[in-house]
Protein backbone atom coordinates (compact mmCIF):
# COMPACT_ATOMS: atom_id res chain seq x y z
CA UNK A 1 0.00 0.00 0.00
CA UNK A 2 1.28 3.50 -0.59
CA UNK A 3 1.35 5.54 2.41
CA UNK A 4 -0.68 8.47 2.93
CA UNK A 5 1.18 11.86 1.99
CA UNK A 6 3.06 12.85 5.00
CA UNK A 7 4.22 9.39 6.53
CA UNK A 8 7.67 8.56 8.03
CA UNK A 9 9.50 5.70 8.03
CA UNK A 10 11.55 4.58 10.80
CA UNK A 11 14.69 1.79 9.63
CA UNK A 12 16.95 0.04 11.98
CA UNK A 13 20.26 -0.43 10.68
CA UNK A 14 21.45 -3.65 11.29
CA UNK A 15 25.16 -5.25 10.97
CA UNK A 16 27.22 -2.61 12.04
CA UNK A 17 30.17 -4.79 13.70
CA UNK A 18 31.23 -4.18 17.17
CA UNK A 19 32.67 -0.73 17.20
CA UNK A 20 36.77 0.01 18.04
CA UNK A 21 38.27 3.11 18.99
CA UNK A 22 39.53 4.90 15.93
CA UNK A 23 36.48 3.02 13.65
CA UNK A 24 35.14 5.51 10.83
CA UNK A 25 31.81 5.08 11.78
CA UNK A 26 30.85 6.77 8.48
CA UNK A 27 32.03 4.13 6.69
CA UNK A 28 30.23 1.34 9.03
CA UNK A 29 26.74 2.89 8.36
CA UNK A 30 27.15 3.42 4.82
CA UNK A 31 28.20 -0.44 4.20
CA UNK A 32 25.80 -1.27 6.30
CA UNK A 33 22.86 0.82 4.86
CA UNK A 34 23.50 0.94 1.40
CA UNK A 35 20.11 2.37 0.76
CA UNK A 36 20.67 5.78 2.65
CA UNK A 37 19.37 8.53 0.96
CA UNK A 38 19.91 12.61 0.97
CA UNK A 39 17.84 13.85 4.04
CA UNK A 40 17.57 10.83 5.67
CA UNK A 41 18.17 11.92 9.61
CA UNK A 42 20.26 9.18 11.20
CA UNK A 43 19.91 8.73 15.00
CA UNK A 44 23.46 7.36 16.25
CA UNK A 45 23.31 5.42 20.02
CA UNK A 46 26.15 7.62 21.81
CA UNK A 47 27.67 4.33 22.94
CA UNK A 48 29.67 3.69 19.58
CA UNK A 49 30.20 7.74 18.76
CA UNK A 50 32.50 7.17 22.56
CA UNK A 51 33.78 4.00 21.35
CA UNK A 52 35.09 5.28 18.00
CA UNK A 53 36.18 8.17 19.68
CA UNK A 54 37.86 6.06 22.31
CA UNK A 55 36.23 8.11 24.91
CA UNK A 56 36.83 4.57 27.43
CA UNK A 57 38.05 4.12 31.02
CA UNK A 58 40.09 1.23 32.27
CA UNK A 59 38.75 -0.41 34.94
CA UNK A 60 39.28 -2.91 36.92
CA UNK A 61 36.72 -6.03 36.53
CA UNK A 62 35.09 -6.43 39.80
CA UNK A 63 35.98 -6.05 43.50
CA UNK A 64 36.17 -3.05 45.64
CA UNK A 65 39.10 -1.28 43.22
CA UNK A 66 36.11 -1.16 40.26
CA UNK A 67 33.77 0.54 42.92
CA UNK A 68 36.64 2.76 43.77
CA UNK A 69 37.44 3.18 39.94
CA UNK A 70 33.80 3.70 38.91
CA UNK A 71 33.69 6.62 41.71
CA UNK A 72 36.63 8.23 40.55
CA UNK A 73 35.15 8.02 36.95
CA UNK A 74 31.74 9.35 37.82
CA UNK A 75 34.14 12.53 39.54
CA UNK A 76 35.86 13.28 36.77
CA UNK A 77 32.28 13.69 34.86
CA UNK A 78 30.57 15.91 37.32
CA UNK A 79 29.86 19.38 37.52
CA UNK A 80 27.79 19.40 40.25
CA UNK A 81 25.41 16.69 42.07
CA UNK A 82 21.82 17.18 41.68
CA UNK A 83 20.33 14.61 43.65
CA UNK A 84 21.98 11.21 45.29
CA UNK A 85 19.87 8.12 46.09
CA UNK A 86 21.79 5.11 47.35
CA UNK A 87 24.64 4.21 44.76
CA UNK A 88 22.80 6.34 42.22
CA UNK A 89 23.43 9.95 41.54
CA UNK A 90 21.96 12.42 39.08
CA UNK A 91 24.37 15.01 38.53
CA UNK A 92 24.65 17.81 36.04
CA UNK A 93 27.82 16.81 33.48
CA UNK A 94 30.33 19.27 31.76
CA UNK A 95 28.17 19.77 29.17
CA UNK A 96 25.35 20.20 30.66
CA UNK A 97 23.12 17.30 30.65
CA UNK A 98 21.79 15.90 33.94
CA UNK A 99 21.44 12.06 33.99
CA UNK A 100 21.92 9.64 36.43
CA UNK A 101 25.64 8.42 36.65
CA UNK A 102 26.88 11.49 34.44
CA UNK A 103 25.52 8.63 31.51
CA UNK A 104 28.67 6.16 32.31
CA UNK A 105 27.75 3.39 31.15
CA UNK A 106 28.80 -0.66 31.05
CA UNK A 107 26.61 -2.32 29.40
CA UNK A 108 27.59 -3.21 25.62
CA UNK A 109 31.38 -3.26 26.58
CA UNK A 110 34.22 -5.34 27.80
CA UNK A 111 34.05 -5.73 31.63
CA UNK A 112 37.11 -4.05 32.23
CA UNK A 113 35.72 -1.06 30.22
CA UNK A 114 33.37 1.69 31.19
CA UNK A 115 31.77 4.22 28.28
CA UNK A 116 31.86 7.45 28.69
CA UNK A 117 29.54 10.05 26.95
CA UNK A 118 31.31 11.89 24.06
CA UNK A 119 33.14 14.98 24.53
CA UNK A 120 31.07 17.22 22.57
CA UNK A 121 28.29 15.54 21.11
CA UNK A 122 27.24 18.29 18.71
CA UNK A 123 30.93 18.10 17.32
CA UNK A 124 30.59 14.44 16.81
CA UNK A 125 27.36 14.83 14.97
CA UNK A 126 28.65 17.36 12.93
CA UNK A 127 32.00 15.27 12.20
CA UNK A 128 29.84 12.75 11.07
CA UNK A 129 27.77 14.58 9.26
CA UNK A 130 30.80 16.13 6.93
CA UNK A 131 32.31 12.66 6.87
CA UNK A 132 29.42 11.43 4.99
CA UNK A 133 28.37 14.59 3.15
CA UNK A 134 32.19 14.28 1.44
CA UNK A 135 30.66 10.45 0.13
CA UNK A 136 28.27 12.46 -1.72
CA UNK A 137 25.42 11.73 1.22
CA UNK A 138 23.72 14.56 2.96
CA UNK A 139 21.84 13.78 5.57
CA UNK A 140 21.21 14.91 9.55
CA UNK A 141 22.96 13.38 12.33
CA UNK A 142 21.19 12.97 15.62
CA UNK A 143 23.41 11.39 18.52
CA UNK A 144 21.02 9.91 21.14
CA UNK A 145 21.61 8.19 24.74
CA UNK A 146 19.13 6.74 27.09
CA UNK A 147 17.98 8.67 30.44
CA UNK A 148 15.74 8.90 32.71
CA UNK A 149 12.86 11.04 33.72
CA UNK A 150 11.78 12.68 37.44
CA UNK A 151 7.79 11.85 37.49
CA UNK A 152 7.57 9.11 35.30
CA UNK A 153 8.83 4.99 35.36
CA UNK A 154 11.04 4.05 32.77
CA UNK A 155 13.50 5.64 30.48
CA UNK A 156 13.08 7.02 27.17
CA UNK A 157 16.30 8.05 24.76
CA UNK A 158 16.83 12.00 23.94
CA UNK A 159 19.26 14.13 21.97
CA UNK A 160 23.00 14.53 22.93
CA UNK A 161 24.02 15.84 19.75
CA UNK A 162 22.56 16.93 16.51
CA UNK A 163 24.01 18.24 12.27
CA UNK A 164 21.90 19.45 9.75
CA UNK A 165 18.97 19.81 11.98
CA UNK A 166 17.37 22.38 13.78
CA UNK A 167 16.72 20.69 17.39
CA UNK A 168 13.59 22.66 17.94
CA UNK A 169 10.70 23.00 16.15
CA UNK A 170 8.89 26.63 16.89
CA UNK A 171 5.65 27.10 16.60
CA UNK A 172 5.37 30.53 18.05
CA UNK A 173 3.38 33.18 16.74
CA UNK A 174 1.26 30.79 14.98
CA UNK A 175 -2.48 31.35 15.22
CA UNK A 176 -4.65 27.97 15.61
CA UNK A 177 -8.24 27.27 13.77
CA UNK A 178 -9.71 29.21 16.59
CA UNK A 179 -7.43 32.17 16.17
CA UNK A 180 -5.60 31.62 19.57
CA UNK A 181 -1.90 32.17 19.20
CA UNK A 182 0.52 29.86 20.23
CA UNK A 183 2.18 30.89 22.71
CA UNK A 184 5.17 28.49 24.12
CA UNK A 185 4.89 25.58 21.81
CA UNK A 186 9.04 25.01 20.88
CA UNK A 187 8.72 21.28 20.21
CA UNK A 188 12.01 19.23 20.78
CA UNK A 189 12.23 17.43 17.26
CA UNK A 190 15.59 16.20 18.25
CA UNK A 191 14.22 14.63 21.23
CA UNK A 192 11.37 12.98 19.82
CA UNK A 193 13.65 11.87 16.87
CA UNK A 194 15.68 10.04 19.34
CA UNK A 195 12.83 8.64 21.35
CA UNK A 196 11.43 7.30 17.53
CA UNK A 197 14.81 5.57 16.99
CA UNK A 198 14.65 3.84 19.81
CA UNK A 199 11.77 2.18 19.03
CA UNK A 200 13.26 0.06 16.58
CA UNK A 201 16.79 -0.53 18.20
CA UNK A 202 16.39 -2.38 20.98
CA UNK A 203 19.20 -2.52 23.75
CA UNK A 204 21.35 -5.25 23.05
CA UNK A 205 20.01 -6.53 19.54
CA UNK A 206 22.93 -4.68 18.00
CA UNK A 207 21.30 -2.11 16.42
CA UNK A 208 23.24 0.92 16.94
CA UNK A 209 21.81 3.34 14.43
CA UNK A 210 18.02 3.78 13.15
CA UNK A 211 17.13 6.13 10.16
CA UNK A 212 14.21 8.59 9.80
CA UNK A 213 13.02 9.05 6.49
CA UNK A 214 10.77 11.42 5.23
CA UNK A 215 10.87 14.02 8.15
CA UNK A 216 13.09 16.86 6.39
CA UNK A 217 13.40 18.07 3.20
CA UNK A 218 17.07 20.21 3.14
CA UNK A 219 19.46 19.83 5.67
CA UNK A 220 20.93 23.35 7.15
CA UNK A 221 24.34 23.81 9.21
CA UNK A 222 22.90 27.00 10.58
CA UNK A 223 21.60 25.58 14.08
CA UNK A 224 24.01 25.64 17.07
CA UNK A 225 23.50 22.07 17.93
CA UNK A 226 21.32 20.25 21.28
CA UNK A 227 23.90 21.53 23.83
CA UNK A 228 23.00 25.38 23.53
CA UNK A 229 19.43 25.13 22.32
CA UNK A 230 17.99 22.48 24.63
CA UNK A 231 20.16 22.46 27.82
CA UNK A 232 18.52 24.54 30.02
CA UNK A 233 20.65 26.22 32.70
CA UNK A 234 20.52 25.20 36.26
CA UNK A 235 19.42 29.00 37.31
CA UNK A 236 16.26 28.59 35.30
CA UNK A 237 15.31 25.43 36.16
CA UNK A 238 12.35 24.60 38.69
CA UNK A 239 14.37 21.71 39.61
CA UNK A 240 17.78 22.31 39.73
CA UNK A 241 18.41 20.38 42.68
CA UNK A 242 16.70 17.58 44.15
CA UNK A 243 14.02 17.63 46.33
CA UNK A 244 16.34 16.63 49.89
CA UNK A 245 19.19 18.17 48.69
CA UNK A 246 17.38 21.44 48.44
CA UNK A 247 15.75 21.10 51.58
CA UNK A 248 18.87 20.60 53.17
CA UNK A 249 20.32 23.67 51.66
CA UNK A 250 17.30 24.98 52.92
CA UNK A 251 17.70 24.37 56.58
CA UNK A 252 21.45 24.97 56.56
CA UNK A 253 21.00 28.59 54.48
CA UNK A 254 19.05 30.05 57.55
CA UNK B 1 12.34 0.71 -2.24
CA UNK B 2 11.36 -2.01 -0.28
CA UNK B 3 12.33 -0.98 3.61
CA UNK B 4 14.50 -3.28 5.27
CA UNK B 5 13.22 -5.73 7.80
CA UNK B 6 12.08 -3.94 11.19
CA UNK B 7 10.79 -0.58 9.78
CA UNK B 8 8.19 1.31 11.10
CA UNK B 9 5.70 3.88 9.33
CA UNK B 10 4.10 6.79 11.27
CA UNK B 11 1.26 7.59 9.45
CA UNK B 12 -0.66 11.44 10.14
CA UNK B 13 -4.52 10.86 9.97
CA UNK B 14 -5.63 13.69 8.05
CA UNK B 15 -9.23 14.83 7.74
CA UNK B 16 -10.48 14.43 11.40
CA UNK B 17 -13.06 17.41 11.74
CA UNK B 18 -13.48 19.31 14.52
CA UNK B 19 -14.58 17.27 17.74
CA UNK B 20 -17.46 18.08 19.16
CA UNK B 21 -18.54 16.82 22.40
CA UNK B 22 -20.25 13.47 22.06
CA UNK B 23 -18.85 12.64 18.94
CA UNK B 24 -18.24 9.06 18.25
CA UNK B 25 -13.99 9.26 17.67
CA UNK B 26 -14.29 5.47 16.54
CA UNK B 27 -16.03 6.65 13.83
CA UNK B 28 -14.37 10.08 12.60
CA UNK B 29 -10.96 8.14 12.40
CA UNK B 30 -12.38 4.93 10.40
CA UNK B 31 -13.97 7.47 8.12
CA UNK B 32 -10.47 9.25 8.02
CA UNK B 33 -8.08 6.13 7.80
CA UNK B 34 -10.21 3.56 6.00
CA UNK B 35 -6.32 2.35 5.30
CA UNK B 36 -6.03 1.30 9.45
CA UNK B 37 -5.11 -2.15 9.59
CA UNK B 38 -5.27 -4.66 12.66
CA UNK B 39 -2.03 -4.30 14.92
CA UNK B 40 -1.63 -0.27 13.84
CA UNK B 41 -1.21 1.72 17.23
CA UNK B 42 -3.27 4.78 16.94
CA UNK B 43 -1.70 7.66 18.60
CA UNK B 44 -4.65 10.46 19.70
CA UNK B 45 -4.26 13.44 21.08
CA UNK B 46 -5.62 13.74 24.39
CA UNK B 47 -8.02 17.24 23.51
CA UNK B 48 -9.90 15.15 20.39
CA UNK B 49 -10.41 12.95 23.31
CA UNK B 50 -11.17 15.22 26.07
CA UNK B 51 -13.67 17.03 23.69
CA UNK B 52 -15.32 13.75 22.46
CA UNK B 53 -15.71 13.28 26.27
CA UNK B 54 -16.87 16.84 26.97
CA UNK B 55 -14.26 17.46 29.39
CA UNK B 56 -14.75 20.90 28.67
CA UNK B 57 -14.87 23.93 31.10
CA UNK B 58 -16.56 27.26 30.33
CA UNK B 59 -14.69 30.18 30.86
CA UNK B 60 -15.32 34.37 29.80
CA UNK B 61 -13.51 35.73 26.76
CA UNK B 62 -11.62 38.04 28.62
CA UNK B 63 -10.61 40.43 31.62
CA UNK B 64 -9.87 39.70 35.45
CA UNK B 65 -12.90 37.12 35.18
CA UNK B 66 -11.18 34.65 32.39
CA UNK B 67 -8.33 34.66 35.28
CA UNK B 68 -10.49 34.26 38.12
CA UNK B 69 -11.41 31.58 36.29
CA UNK B 70 -9.09 30.18 35.00
CA UNK B 71 -7.39 29.46 38.18
CA UNK B 72 -10.48 28.16 39.77
CA UNK B 73 -10.47 25.64 37.04
CA UNK B 74 -6.59 25.06 37.93
CA UNK B 75 -7.42 24.50 41.62
CA UNK B 76 -10.20 21.58 40.83
CA UNK B 77 -7.75 19.85 38.82
CA UNK B 78 -4.75 20.32 41.11
CA UNK B 79 -3.72 17.49 43.57
CA UNK B 80 -0.67 19.37 44.85
CA UNK B 81 1.56 22.08 43.99
CA UNK B 82 4.88 20.72 42.91
CA UNK B 83 6.61 23.99 41.84
CA UNK B 84 5.70 27.60 40.45
CA UNK B 85 6.90 30.24 38.49
CA UNK B 86 5.15 33.57 37.48
CA UNK B 87 1.81 32.67 36.18
CA UNK B 88 2.68 29.44 35.53
CA UNK B 89 2.23 26.45 38.33
CA UNK B 90 4.22 22.81 37.77
CA UNK B 91 0.75 20.41 39.96
CA UNK B 92 0.72 17.16 40.20
CA UNK B 93 -2.87 16.31 39.16
CA UNK B 94 -5.63 13.87 40.66
CA UNK B 95 -4.33 11.01 37.55
CA UNK B 96 -0.55 11.78 39.31
CA UNK B 97 0.74 13.55 36.14
CA UNK B 98 3.28 16.21 36.80
CA UNK B 99 2.46 19.03 34.73
CA UNK B 100 2.33 23.16 34.05
CA UNK B 101 -0.90 24.12 34.84
CA UNK B 102 -2.47 20.55 35.12
CA UNK B 103 -2.39 20.44 31.20
CA UNK B 104 -5.38 22.21 30.71
CA UNK B 105 -5.42 23.92 27.65
CA UNK B 106 -6.76 26.92 25.86
CA UNK B 107 -5.57 26.44 22.03
CA UNK B 108 -7.18 24.44 19.65
CA UNK B 109 -10.56 25.47 21.29
CA UNK B 110 -13.14 28.12 21.38
CA UNK B 111 -12.15 31.36 23.28
CA UNK B 112 -14.90 30.83 25.57
CA UNK B 113 -13.68 27.70 26.51
CA UNK B 114 -10.83 25.62 28.23
CA UNK B 115 -10.21 21.42 27.29
CA UNK B 116 -9.04 19.90 30.31
CA UNK B 117 -7.09 16.66 30.29
CA UNK B 118 -9.72 13.45 30.02
CA UNK B 119 -10.49 12.11 33.39
CA UNK B 120 -9.51 8.53 32.66
CA UNK B 121 -7.27 8.34 29.82
CA UNK B 122 -6.17 4.87 30.23
CA UNK B 123 -10.21 3.99 30.52
CA UNK B 124 -10.38 6.44 27.26
CA UNK B 125 -7.99 4.57 25.74
CA UNK B 126 -9.52 1.03 26.46
CA UNK B 127 -13.10 2.14 25.24
CA UNK B 128 -11.99 3.11 21.68
CA UNK B 129 -9.69 0.39 21.37
CA UNK B 130 -13.08 -1.61 22.17
CA UNK B 131 -15.22 0.41 19.70
CA UNK B 132 -12.67 -0.32 17.22
CA UNK B 133 -12.32 -3.51 17.63
CA UNK B 134 -16.16 -3.78 17.84
CA UNK B 135 -15.93 -2.55 13.97
CA UNK B 136 -13.68 -5.31 13.62
CA UNK B 137 -10.01 -3.56 14.01
CA UNK B 138 -7.99 -4.69 16.77
CA UNK B 139 -5.29 -2.07 17.69
CA UNK B 140 -3.50 -0.33 20.19
CA UNK B 141 -4.44 3.02 21.76
CA UNK B 142 -2.56 5.93 22.98
CA UNK B 143 -3.64 8.87 24.38
CA UNK B 144 -0.87 11.48 24.06
CA UNK B 145 -0.37 15.07 25.38
CA UNK B 146 2.24 17.54 25.13
CA UNK B 147 4.60 18.23 28.43
CA UNK B 148 7.94 19.79 29.59
CA UNK B 149 10.60 18.09 31.48
CA UNK B 150 13.27 19.76 33.65
CA UNK B 151 16.39 20.45 32.49
CA UNK B 152 15.64 20.49 28.70
CA UNK B 153 14.31 23.34 26.92
CA UNK B 154 11.46 22.53 24.41
CA UNK B 155 8.50 20.19 24.98
CA UNK B 156 7.86 16.21 23.80
CA UNK B 157 4.07 14.73 23.14
CA UNK B 158 4.02 12.18 26.47
CA UNK B 159 1.42 8.93 26.59
CA UNK B 160 -1.63 9.78 29.28
CA UNK B 161 -3.26 6.77 28.88
CA UNK B 162 -3.24 3.38 26.91
CA UNK B 163 -4.92 0.14 25.83
CA UNK B 164 -3.96 -2.98 23.83
CA UNK B 165 -0.08 -2.60 24.23
CA UNK B 166 2.40 -2.46 27.33
CA UNK B 167 3.52 0.78 28.27
CA UNK B 168 7.29 -0.52 29.48
CA UNK B 169 9.89 -2.74 27.39
CA UNK B 170 11.62 -4.69 30.16
CA UNK B 171 15.22 -5.58 29.67
CA UNK B 172 16.00 -6.50 32.81
CA UNK B 173 17.54 -9.95 33.11
CA UNK B 174 18.79 -9.36 29.78
CA UNK B 175 22.34 -10.47 28.99
CA UNK B 176 24.24 -7.85 26.53
CA UNK B 177 26.84 -9.75 24.34
CA UNK B 178 29.64 -9.15 26.40
CA UNK B 179 27.82 -10.86 29.52
CA UNK B 180 26.81 -7.86 31.01
CA UNK B 181 23.42 -8.30 32.84
CA UNK B 182 20.98 -5.38 32.15
CA UNK B 183 19.99 -3.87 35.34
CA UNK B 184 17.15 -1.45 35.13
CA UNK B 185 16.58 -0.88 31.22
CA UNK B 186 12.50 -0.93 31.15
CA UNK B 187 11.73 1.39 27.98
CA UNK B 188 8.68 3.56 27.89
CA UNK B 189 7.27 2.78 24.83
CA UNK B 190 4.15 4.48 25.25
CA UNK B 191 6.41 7.67 25.70
CA UNK B 192 8.13 7.06 22.89
CA UNK B 193 5.50 6.77 20.83
CA UNK B 194 3.90 9.69 21.83
CA UNK B 195 7.00 11.46 20.35
CA UNK B 196 7.47 9.76 17.47
CA UNK B 197 3.60 10.42 16.37
CA UNK B 198 3.83 13.81 17.51
CA UNK B 199 6.84 14.49 14.60
CA UNK B 200 4.37 14.01 12.15
CA UNK B 201 1.14 15.96 13.67
CA UNK B 202 2.31 19.27 14.17
CA UNK B 203 0.34 21.65 16.57
CA UNK B 204 -2.19 23.38 13.71
CA UNK B 205 -2.51 21.23 11.39
CA UNK B 206 -5.13 19.57 12.35
CA UNK B 207 -3.10 16.06 12.38
CA UNK B 208 -4.47 14.92 16.07
CA UNK B 209 -3.94 11.13 15.31
CA UNK B 210 -0.91 9.14 14.28
CA UNK B 211 -0.33 5.80 13.54
CA UNK B 212 2.79 3.62 14.36
CA UNK B 213 2.87 0.38 11.91
CA UNK B 214 5.29 -2.06 12.08
CA UNK B 215 6.09 -2.28 15.70
CA UNK B 216 3.73 -4.60 17.50
CA UNK B 217 1.91 -8.34 15.90
CA UNK B 218 -0.66 -8.27 18.64
CA UNK B 219 -2.53 -6.64 21.01
CA UNK B 220 -2.86 -7.09 24.66
CA UNK B 221 -5.36 -6.21 27.36
CA UNK B 222 -3.48 -7.65 30.46
CA UNK B 223 -1.55 -4.20 30.86
CA UNK B 224 -3.45 -1.69 33.63
CA UNK B 225 -2.28 1.18 31.59
CA UNK B 226 -0.07 4.72 31.68
CA UNK B 227 -1.16 5.85 34.77
CA UNK B 228 -0.52 2.35 37.19
CA UNK B 229 2.65 1.57 35.08
CA UNK B 230 4.69 4.84 34.22
CA UNK B 231 3.43 7.34 36.93
CA UNK B 232 5.95 7.56 40.17
CA UNK B 233 4.07 8.44 43.19
CA UNK B 234 6.05 11.69 44.88
CA UNK B 235 7.39 9.65 47.64
CA UNK B 236 10.18 7.89 45.57
CA UNK B 237 10.54 10.67 43.37
CA UNK B 238 14.10 12.89 43.74
CA UNK B 239 12.52 15.82 42.47
CA UNK B 240 8.56 15.78 43.93
CA UNK B 241 9.02 19.69 44.56
CA UNK B 242 10.45 22.34 42.62
CA UNK B 243 13.85 24.05 44.53
CA UNK B 244 12.57 26.58 45.75
CA UNK B 245 9.71 25.15 47.20
CA UNK B 246 11.80 22.33 48.97
CA UNK B 247 14.44 25.07 50.25
CA UNK B 248 11.55 26.65 51.83
CA UNK B 249 10.06 23.63 53.44
CA UNK B 250 13.42 22.54 54.92
CA UNK B 251 13.45 26.29 56.46
CA UNK B 252 10.03 26.46 57.95
CA UNK B 253 11.08 22.46 58.63
CA UNK B 254 13.20 23.43 61.23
Amino acid sequence: MELPDGALSVIPVRGIPSVQPGDDLASLIMTAAPWLRDHDILVVTSKIVSKAEGALVDVPESGSEREEARESVLRSQTARVVATRGHTRIVQTHHGFVMANAGIDASNVDRAQLVLLPKDPDASARALRAELLARGLDVAIVVSDTAGRPWRNGLTDVALGCAGISPLRDHRGETDPYGNELHITQMSIVDELAAAAELVKGKIDQVPVAVVRGLITSTTDEEPGVVPTLVRDAGSDLFSLGTAEAMELGRTLL
